[in-house]
């Protein structure tokens, strides 16, 4: 869970390596490395759109959720990728076998985020792309190939959304949040959690439910307030606590199933500060 | 309530003008007029693309929704183009006053649908305009200028969009429904129905919230399989029954405040005709 716990290097407690010296070898890489990242949602934006266009096949995958030949093409190509500039570097993706993660230095992917959405001719799907350092994110990306929409955040580079630099400051008042959530089916993944869907949703009524990492993009570019999901992946939400982080908003864990981001499954809240502190509250209420 | 209870004009009963010189007389000039309403289209998504650049104010309405100048100015010149070229032709606007109709033809436009999301930088709001002729849909076209996105329906002519036809005929399980409805807020809007909205949500949790008519592209092109929409204006809806019949699917009115479709707000459920039974039985139980 260090991965998504840990606030800031600076929080971070390894006996073996000093927190400065983390801090100081990240930054003097952070540049190439978010490079690199741009370069890895390039090359699966290509690909993406050409088979968009050429034609994919759709599965079930065991979880009854969609996958197609794209999701696996664009995973296959993006570890090759890392593997090549990165031989060192460890990988955790949604669609292939995950080995043991033996790198300070982890790639999380997902290929297509919203395959269903992808499958039904949806533009709101998206790639999510992200590097965790020692556990803690330092690049991040989300790209939309089909709507041409990317969002890029590194370690103390700040978040951009095509460019426009994301500032999470102004906080609307209570009844005009705009909230965007999973929908109901993901509160029924681990026990009945619907009350809780119903409870957000009375309590935040102007809702929005994109079904895909579109949702997460608005919440880091400040189209949407906050938003709030349940009983999601690490590779869904890997790139999402820095985006939010580094435009000044926050990113909370609210549950987790497991200390193990290979099969954990998590509910998170995130956004504007005073938004995500709202809702927290009126979760526990 | 004519504009929306007639399913076809076979079914129109007016004692001054025989049905089948209705039914030749537009199928005549459907072409035209088709030609023309996608003229319009390109000039609204113009005028919008170019004040989503160079800026626009934002003012609330008495009903606290959101409304900018580009709102007013593309108003202003779709009912200038139309009164050029067609100076008998009533118009029935969101922005404008709106005088008595008397014509047999009538434009609906609704220049932003989705104003709050377009001010606040999402690509999902569209312009809504459609011809009516003695209450029955003619034209109807959806245009969203940020996602390069329109569907085009005309009288016997189908529905298309961007030149791809649409055929809402397969019919997915119930569990896998994919369903388009209002935010929670809309259920407010006349008394407390915000039952019927954890009801439906509950019965079809595979749901998604745009609020804005992207959802109703969605429906009238097969990516959701249906749409519910609670208490909306005749602008709002009135190019989506002509969109979903020409592809094959249904629209059906579940409820109205009123005849006038001036002052009157609407419930409707439209989509795949298997998918719009399925959810007004749920609605009934």
């Amino acid at each position: 869970m260090k991965i998504l716990r840990c606030a800031t290097f600076d929080q971070l407690n390894d006996p073996q390596v000093q927190q400065m010296d983390k801090r100081n070898n990240i930054l003097s890489q952070v540049e190439e490395l978010l490079l690199f990242g741009n370069a890895l949602a390039d090359a699966s934006r290509a690909l993406i759109l050409e088979q968009m266009h050429s034609g994919f096949s759709v599965a079930l995958k065991i979880d009854k959720s969609l996958v197609t030949n794209t999701d696996k093409a664009a995973e296959i190509l993006l570890r090759n990728l890392i593997s090549t500039k990165y031989p060192a570097h460890s990988v955790i993706g949604e669609e292939l076998v995950n080995t043991a993660v033996n790198s300070p230095f982890v790639w999380y992917l997902d290929p297509i985020d919203g395959t269903e959405e992808f499958v039904n001719g949806m533009p709101t799907f998206g790639s999510i792309i992200s590097l965790h350092y020692y556990g803690e994110p330092v690049v991040g990306i989300i790209d939309h190939p089909a709507l041409d929409v990317r969002t890029v955040s590194a370690y103390r580079r700040g978040t951009f959304c095509n460019g426009y630099q994301s500032h999470l400051n102004y906080c609307p008042s209570n009844e005009n949040i705009r909230l965007g959530i999973s929908k109901k089916a993901n509160f029924f993944r681990r026990g009945d959690q619907t009350r809780t869907f119903d409870k957000l949703t009375a309590s935040f009524p102007n809702i929005r439910i994109f079904d895909s990492c579109f949702a997460y993009t608005c919440a880091a570019n400040g189209s949407l307030d906050a938003m709030v999901d349940f009983n999601v992946r690490s590779w869904d939400i890997s790139a999402s606590k820095i985006a939010v982080e580094e435009a000044g908003g926050s990113f909370v864990v609210i549950d987790s199933s497991s200390l193990d981001p290979l099969i954990s499954r998590y509910s998170i809240v995130f956004g504007k500060s005073e938004v995500v502190k709202e809702i927290i509250n009126s979760l526990k209420e």
